[in-house]
C-alpha cells in the first residue's frame, strides 16, 4: 500500500515549512516552526531534525529529505554559504542531514527547488526549458536548461534577480550593487517608489492612505492602485516595464517554451500583467519570426519550495539506487 | 595512416570561409568564396558544395561537414530562419547538404560554433560551464552549460546581445527593440557615440581625423584613442561600463568558470578592458563572498566558426555512428 514520498523542508527568514510529498508533487501533510534566531548552527538543525522526526513518524514510506533553503548555496554538496536573512553561516547542511538522518538528502537553494516543481508539478509540467520568476519583496527563479536546472559551476547561479537592468540608473540593489532587475522589479522597489511619489504629494492618496509619506510601502501602492488611484497604477506600470524587459533579456538568451511568473506581486497581477506584457513584446528579440513563450502565473504557491526540494530528493535517492 | 577530420565552414554576409579541421580543432586546410548576393538559395548551396568537393578532394579522410551561419538557425534540424544579412531566407541547409554530400552534417549558429570552438579547443579548455561574447560591429556569443551549448527550446537561445540593459535609455538597437547590449556595447554603438560628440566638438579630434563628424565610425574612436584624445578613451570607459554590467549578469545568471571575449573590438582591448573589469566587478552578485570567473580573450581568432562547426560535426557523426 506504501508509496515512496519524500520530506520537503523550505527554511526561510520567519519559518520552517515542512511536507511531505508525493512522486506527483501533492503535499500529504504540512507542518511548520519558526526558524531560529540565535546564531549558532546547532538550532537550526535541531529544528529541521525535529521536523524530519515527527514527518518520519506518520509516514514510514519517506525515502528521502529535500531542503530549499534561502542564501548562496553549494551544488551538488548543498552546503549553504550566505543566507542574509538567517542567522547561519557557512553550513555543511546536505551532510549533516544525511549524517542524523541515514536518508539521501538534497539541500538546494529555495528559488531553484521552486521553479524545480513548476516544472515538473506546476505551470511548466512537461516542458525541458522554463524560465521561472518570482516577484515579491525581492526577485528570485531558477532556470531549466534541457530538462536541468542550471546551477552554474558552483550552483550559485540563477540569480535573475540580479540581472543588470538599469546600470547607469543609481538606484542601489539590496546586494550592493546598483541597477539590478530586483531594485527595479520588487514589492521593495514598489515600495521605494512609493515613498519618493508620496513625498512629492504629501497630501495625496498614498501619503494618505499610509499615514504619511515615509509608510507607504508596497502594499499602500497596491490599496490606492485598487481604489482607482493613476499615480499608484503608473507605478504598477513602472514596474511591468522594467519586469518585462528583464523577462525578455532571459527570453532571448534562454528561448524556453514558457516563462512561469509567482511571487506575493502576482495578486496585483490586474495591474501588473499588461504592462510586463507590453515591455516584453517591445522588447523580445525577432518577436514576428520566432514561436513566443506564453507568460503564465505559478500554480504552486507558497508550496512551491518544499515541493521542490523534495522531489529533487527523490530523484537523487533514485540515482543513488541506480 | 589517415585520422578523421571534418570540413568547417563560416557563412558570413560577405565571405563563406571553408576549413579541413582535425578532432584537436587545429585547420589543415583553409580556402574561401565570395557569398552570393542574388536572392536565391540554389547559388549559395553551389557554393558551399563547391568548397565540401574541392575539400574532400584534398582530404578523403574527412567524415563530417560542419556549418556555421549567420542568422537565426533551428537545432537540431539546422535550417536557417533569418539571416539579416544575407540573400537567402527559410533554407533547410542542413537537410539539403546532408542529400547533397551523403555526410553526416550539423547545422549551428556562428556565434554558438564560435563558442563551441572556444570552449573545447581555445580559452575554455576544460571548462563546463562558459560565456561567450563577441563584441564585433554587433555583439554575439554563445553559452555552455553543463558541458553543452545552451540553445533553447526551437535553437534560438544565447542571443547574448539582445540581453537588455539599458530599457529605459531611448538607444534603438538594430534589432528593431531598444537598450539591448549590442546598442550599447558594439563597435556600432562606438561608431553612434563618436559621432555624438563630434557633431559637439566639429573641429576636435574625431571630426578632423574622420573628415567630417559625420563621417566617424568605430575605427575613428580606435584610432584619436591611440594618439591619446581623451573624448575618445571616455568613449571606450562607457563601452566598457555598458559591456561590464552586461557580463555581471550573465555571470549571475550561468555562474560560469571562465568569460571568453572575442570580436574585432579586442584590438582595442587596452582600452577596453580596465571599464569592463571595473564595470563587472561593480555589478556582479556577491563578489566578495565567490569564486569569480576569470575575464579572458578569445584564442582562435577569426577561424573559431569554422572549428566548433567542424567539431560539432564530429560529435553528431560519432552520436550517429554509436
Amino acid at each position: 500500500m506504501t508509496t515512496t514520498c519524500a520530506i520537503g523542508l523550505d527554511v526561510g527568514g520567519t519559518k520552517i515549512a515542512g511536507g511531505v510529498v508525493d512522486p506527483e508533487g501533492r503535499i500529504l501533510h504540512r507542518m511548520q516552526v519558526p526558524s531560529p534566531t540565535d546564531e549558532g548552527t546547532d538550532s537550526t538543525l535541531a529544528a529541521l531534525l525535529e521536523l524530519v522526526d515527527r514527518m518520519r513518524a506518520l509516514h514510514p514510506e519517506i525515502t528521502s529529505v529535500g531542503v530549499g533553503a534561502a542564501g548562496m548555496i553549494t551544488w551538488p554538496a548543498g552546503r549553504i554559504i550566505t543566507a542574509p536573512n538567517n542567522a547561519y553561516r557557512d553550513l555543511p547542511l546536505q551532510e549533516l542531514l544525511i549524517e542524523h538522518t541515514g536518508l539521501p538528502t538534497a539541500v538546494e537553494n529555495d528559488a531553484n527547488a521552486a521553479a524545480w516543481a513548476e516544472a515538473r508539478a506546476g505551470s511548466g509540467t512537461g516542458h525541458r526549458n522554463v524560465v521561472a520568476i518570482t516577484v515579491g519583496t525581492g526577485v528570485g527563479g531558477g532556470l531549466i536548461v534541457d530538462g536541468a536546472l542550471l546551477r552554474g559551476q558552483h550552483g550559485i547561479g540563477a540569480e535573475i534577480g540580479h540581472l543588470v537592468v538599469n546600470p547607469s540608473g543609481n538606484i542601489r540593489c539590496g546586494c550592493g550593487s546598483v541597477g539590478c532587475l530586483e531594485a527595479h522589479a520588487s514589492g521593495t522597489a514598489l515600495g521605494r517608489r512609493g515613498r519618493e511619489v508620496a513625498a512629492a504629494e504629501p497630501h495625496g492618496p498614498l501619503a494618505t492612505l499610509a499615514g504619511g509619506a515615509d509608510h507607504v510601502t508596497g502594499e499602500t501602492v497596491f490599496a490606492a492602485a485598487q481604489q482607482g488611484d493613476h499615480t499608484a497604477r503608473s507605478l504598477f506600470d513602472e514596474l511591468g516595464y522594467w519586469l518585462g524587459a528583464g523577462l525578455a533579456g532571459l527570453v532571448n538568451v534562454f528561448d524556453p517554451e514558457v516563462v512561469i511568473i509567482g511571487g506575493g506581486l502576482m495578486a496585483a497581477g490586474d495591474y501588473l500583467y499588461p504592462p510586463t506584457q507590453k515591455s516584453f513584446h517591445k522588447h523580445v528579440f525577432a518577436g514576428s519570426k520566432r514561436t513566443l513563450p506564453p507568460i503564465v502565473p505559478a500554480q504552486l504557491g507558497t508550496g512551491a519550495g518544499m515541493v521542490g526540494a523534495a522531489l529533487l530528493s527523490m530523484e537523487r535517492q533514485l540515482a543513488l539506487a541506480a
